[in-house]
């Protein structure tokens, strides 16, 4: 014992241990130079492990799920880090997307699953983009995106003001989805749209228009505020419906790829995050969403942005985090 | 001035002031040495009277009961702390339940109450075992339970894990309400029902053991998510509801213990606890349920879990804790 | 860049500027000696500022108000601080007194726009009473408030026990607003009150005196409980009815002062206050009220209280408040 | 057990006990509204007595001095705090000095003291005035004090800078030994000076006036750097020869007011203070002076400057502060 | 990557894997139940590992030793923890007397080493007797102990404080070299005695008594405030007479047990423990006695007491335990 | 007042300012993207200013000195910050010198001073390369460096271990020196060496090669326990004599550049940094040898790694950071 792995898990080091197969891996993305404001996400990795330590699978079920996902079908480990480089965003990129890809494309070891599934603990939320980059590659089509988050994220690379022309300053927090969209990742017809959900940023200018790029990237909204007159069964019945009418090639279930950015809480209950936004969510009402959309097809999923410097003593942020991958894990399970 | 006693109230030693008489008494209990993870709630008496140095009697009236708890029939005091051996669980628990027993069968100052009534600041939660037994032999009779918690605290003593025999071991913050039912301190019919409210916690092994276990031991249960569905008045209705079918003797009201722990708040609201779970209720609902159920016949309480080291420099969990005693005393001497 | 104004904001000394004409002036009054509890909110104003740092007029759209505070017809600066005494409040209450005055007189640079306003960065909530006084000379006429507020602030001087007589301890920050009906800086009918949002303070005695008090000062007051039971559009529709109807000389809209103590909200949200009371709102709520309430004629306003040393390391308090005035600012320009 | 006075000390309100005698009383006076930046010193009684919760009569012999002070000839007992405005500097002022006369002037249990002894648990080191005026009108003499500190507090009041007259303002924590000295307190012959030691304040404009006006008002300065050059010995050789040279009526030992602001301490060892100055000087030469001074005749003693909201959460300040106070009683009661 | 262990060291359950064989094994005591004041060193180990992360085989050359650990003829592990109840140190005991020995009597890697070494994270002091039980065992003889500590440690168990006989509680963490003692596991010729170094606790009573019983116990006492009189060459050379003179059986080196409460330092260094005594060494001070001491013949050692609650964002606490782990390392390689 | 410039110097964009002079410049580099461990110190010039709050020109007297450096010859400015890319660390350096050269090549107030000086606000260390890019222009020669840093920073940018090439990746905080050496940035004749002090990082490999390529880098090294041996004075000497006999083309006194990494004091005095060290120098310790090396003449200057995240409440890396600013101020004035 003693040594921290995610709820205990047993821990391989995937990427150099390729015979080691697997169902669903925790991985680490230890990183956070794609970051605009508190730095810091680089120890999310570490600080979510530790406060995952009270999951084990001797007292693992969850009640809301009914399902006990660490004494189930899924053989679930703790993969440790992806090594990414601090000081040059184009090699941390190239590192990120080679990591995924070799073990998104790697076998597994129940059959009911034909690939595995990985569960990315951030690290800032820059790296959705080499995740959506391997998916695309592992599953041969584009994904599906729900988006839980603060912020939009699909800024326009130069929506980031600087005098300084940088094609590398492109790859950040705030614009990941954009590249994504432009790089073909994601599914493109109106008819089948990514769904951001808990957004209240600031937009640009002095209009709608960040938000009308966005709807032409193909995105559907859900504001923070959308809660308080639609309750999370609304949100839940919205972010379904979405992508229900966006069953496009007679599959029941597009693969969807899940992101949470812990800023879609408010403050008060995830303060250790780089660009916090009051007015956000409360954990019960997140659990309460995860739960309401655990039917979809979730082929990958990351939760990111928790930057432990700025969270309080009791860990709370991780805590939230920790139990938002077990709310994941127990979706991908059952 | 300036000594921190609970609201400034007079300080007395009680078990060391044999002739001293109080109707309600706060007491201490500085233990901690049966918590499974986070320990530190040895110093929640200490926080939550530092909590507590807003409430005055001058300035003591609680506009949602109506009533100045400080300026009634009631003569409230500080008992300062039990002295508890740090060092060894069975002699503390013998400390802890002849203290409880001591005051419990002492006099009251006031004709309207026929026993005093603590209230004890914890400490673990452990310490609920010894007030039952104090309780059971003040009374004559088996309690209730009213019990506000993420976690059960039903478990049978063998579900926590260890490869050594103890029976020093059953006695822990998460088997405390067993060991009362099996001892008979509890009231056992399946018609007159303890009561959790709050409840979250991961259950042990693959199903709904523990919370049919839970059954066996006669509780009803109200998870925490209930409230998203019912809302307040549905948990009070609830609790209520349970105390009223179990009306056994043809007694109005069934004396029941008021269990607080603190960690039935989010981490957002109470991070200074040892066992947290994200999702969980605000202060505000708690509050608002325990004005809803000023009716029961509490003759006894604690507010528990409370570890200092956890909480932020705003003291935020120790506050919400000294308003929950602040509101038992409403009630109590309502 | 580097030195931290409001949301970037060009900075001026105003009181030393004269001629620096402005339409909105953010101000601090860094002022804590009035305080009964927890001081330290003189670093209010630092702090407040220091949060506002993702604020930018770049990405100032605020999707609730469908405005950019920041791009608009407004000239907004940040007039830095106040020079107050922190060694005589009959000194302080002079020199915030005249600072506002002061500014209110100045001329304005938008023709729409015939006085300018200010947002006072606080500071405890006693600087209200200097605002006042400066706003009745600057309009000629009373003025209504709206308070929000965990507490009345309409406690008579008298109420704040001491065996010592003292005028100038009668200016404090649980008075002013009873020195301030005094003096006739407040309407005075009963048909044209000012309102008190979020209330749940303790109350002085063994009654409802203080509300009695309250009431003949011409106030109206929403509990903090009442959110349960009416929501956020119920405390607007409250607080609108209650402005509307005391429209006295044929007005639209009377002049209003907009008061915000920061805790108004609960401790989770802004542990970071000097009088912290569990059972408090939500930032979420908060905002959606204070949207609600945009059509208000508002000519000045603070956001109080806000006391950094107590706040976590994640900056939540601060985060709260800047977010306040950014919804205040996008009311005023609106 | 459980409330938390010094070192568990006997509590009595002594101020409204006046049949209650003791030898040597620690009282808290909770004040902190002289203090020119971090406000916070009310609570810092508080502070320095939960950290002194480990010295115990049982335990409390003290191997550099060869004493337990609470195993001895003196009746120690905790006066709890002095009720003061926070409010209105003049009636805190007078409140402090009718306080300590009242206490200075009450007999004492041992026959081996004349006067009782008290010891100050600051609050803002303003409070020395009130101390020495006390002190002045008890011994019917002039005192000499012993001054611990990072600042020289001879700061003429004048020197704060301030375009609005207050006499109040005169009355802070930098100008309290310049009032004294003005007011006839301190022993004015410069054959009989008061030392300082520990300064590393900036001075005043562009020259040394300010060490020549504290030299006019008969001070020795023992600057923080001298103990690189003469070690902790070469400090209490100054301070003793110091006052043996000012043995000015044959009388072997003046009467010594010792007073000690914490930031004397570097900010590492003691962060918990209003106005931290790094350079200073560790616990272990503190404490190693004061043993070495140990044979003065100290009369009075305070310990100031313990603000706790920027301490860590380890207590560092407080328990230095606690040591402190231990110290002082070792050499008064030996 | 990813996982936290000591410098990045491999990873093995070596408690479960007896096959494993290693030179050197760090393991962590994950026990806080036999401390007197603040609890958490349960959470030393975690606390000291993550300190550990910037120190890898790739950089690790000790310039003071003039060796890299990590890079030389030991096989150094990170062994994990040992699974200690919480709940009854009767259990506890055994649970760590059963681990050491067993790690202790398994074979080796190199030839250099007949016995593998164990550096154990605390986890509180107490763990030092099933250390010392353990080393008993394997090497067949008494031990000396070179103990770094504010605290003797030898205290009589019978002079912590309690009304209630219990055998459990003589088991704790100001104790266990009394038991050790008694037990026969220490050397116990006055000849050959044992050292503490950096001692400044207060003593039992009003006397010596506690530094008498010490002697006979046949300790040697450096205090604190020697290295003020005669520098850490001074500390050193004490301490190799001490073992040098107690050369009993013809040996040069008596076998060593060398252990460290990190509360040897100073709360500014060290704040991140249970109790904190003001007055103590620097970490420099310490670093370089270990560095004197290095030709000592350590079979095992510990680093206790660290605290992590106590400590401040910065993880100072656990950064100095983990470079005096990495200085005995050093020692131990060399 | 209000807005936090450094020591309440006057604000002026200078960047932006081109006619603005100034002698001395304070400006911040909010940079952390070239950091290895605890990334943070973009906030560092924030947090550094704060602390200066009680730095005035009123009261600016340093008495170690004996100059007010803020009432003297030199016009000193707080320049605010260089705007830096955080997503493009070869955008970031092209940033930095571009400003450093702009301001470096600036006239000046002041005829004793031929060219402006600046005192750089880190961000991470690796702004001192773009700062000898600069001043290697403005001065038309290379510098020498007065090196404070418990690190090496001399590093070859291939030590960095990673396994993808990255020409970006070589400009890090711990290979500045080396690429500054390498561009010919510094004196290189082994008689005009540029010096260490305080430094005990560990080295790569099993042996001294870091020492020995920073030999053949031309540097003098004091490591931090050489203070231990010689003393402040023998720290001054050696540094002296160092910048002394590389006295190379008949100067008195070569260009100087000062670089103060804050982990040359011990993590107690600076635990908020990036790469903290135990072991380091005390901040009386620091000072001393600046004020002994006072007459170096010091061409620029920086104050790096304050990652303030990591920092106590009572802000004491900031604090040390400030006071150093201001010694070196004290310098350059004199
Ligand atoms: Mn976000
Ligand atoms: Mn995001
Ligand atoms: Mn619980
Ligand atoms: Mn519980
Ligand atoms: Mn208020
Ligand atoms: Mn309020
Ligand atoms: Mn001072
Ligand atoms: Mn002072
Ligand atoms: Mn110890
Ligand atoms: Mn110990
Ligand atoms: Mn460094
Ligand atoms: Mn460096």
């Amino acid at each position: 014992g003693g040594i921290g792995t995610f709820a205990h898990l047993k821990h391989v080091k995937c990427l150099t241990t390729p015979n080691e197969l697997f169902d669903i891996g925790i991985i680490g993305a230890p990183f956070d130079t794609a970051t605009s404001y508190r730095p810091g996400a680089r120890f999310g990795p570490r600080a979510i492990r530790q406060a995952s330590a009270r999951q084990t699978s001797f007292r693992g079920f969850n009640h809301r799920a009914g399902i006990n996902p660490y004494q189930n079908w899924a053989k679930i480990i703790d993969c440790g880090d992806i090594p990414i480089s601090p000081l040059d965003n184009t090699v941390a990129l190239t590192q990120m997307a080679a990591a995924f890809t070799e073990l998104g494309l790697r076998g597994t070891v129940s059959p009911l699953l034909p690939k595995p599934k990985l569960i990315t603990l951030g690290g800032d939320h820059s790296l959705a983009l080499p995740a959506l980059r391997a998916l695309r590659q592992v599953y041969g089509r584009p994904l599906r995106v729900l988006h839980f988050d603060a912020h939009l994220d699909t800024w326009h690379p130069d929506k980031y003001p600087s005098a300084w022309p940088s094609n590398q300053a492109h790859f950040n927090h705030g614009s990941m989805f954009w590249l994504a969209g432009n790089e073909g990742l994601l599914s493109n017809a109106s008819t089948s749209p990514s769904v951001h959900a808990g957004l209240r940023t600031r937009l640009s200018g002095d209009g709608w228009d960040d938000f009308d790029d966005d709807t032409k990237q193909n995105w559907v909204r859900l504001i923070a505020d959308d809660i308080d007159d639609i309750g999370t069964s609304g949100i839940v019945k919205t972010i379904l419906d979405s992508f229900a009418f966006g069953v496009d090639s007679g599959e029941e279930q597009a693969p969807v790829y899940l992101s949470i950015d812990i800023d879609v809480l408010d403050p008060a209950f995830a303060p250790g995050t780089g660009t916090p936004e009051p007015g956000g969510w409360t954990t019960r009402e997140l659990i309460r969403i995860l739960r309401g959309i655990e039917g979809l097809n979730i082929v990958g999923a990351d939760v990111v942005e928790v930057a432990p410097a700025y969270q309080g003593a009791g860990e709370e942020t991780a805590l939230a985090a920790a139990q938002v991958v077990y709310e994941i894990l127990s979706s991908m399970v059952k």
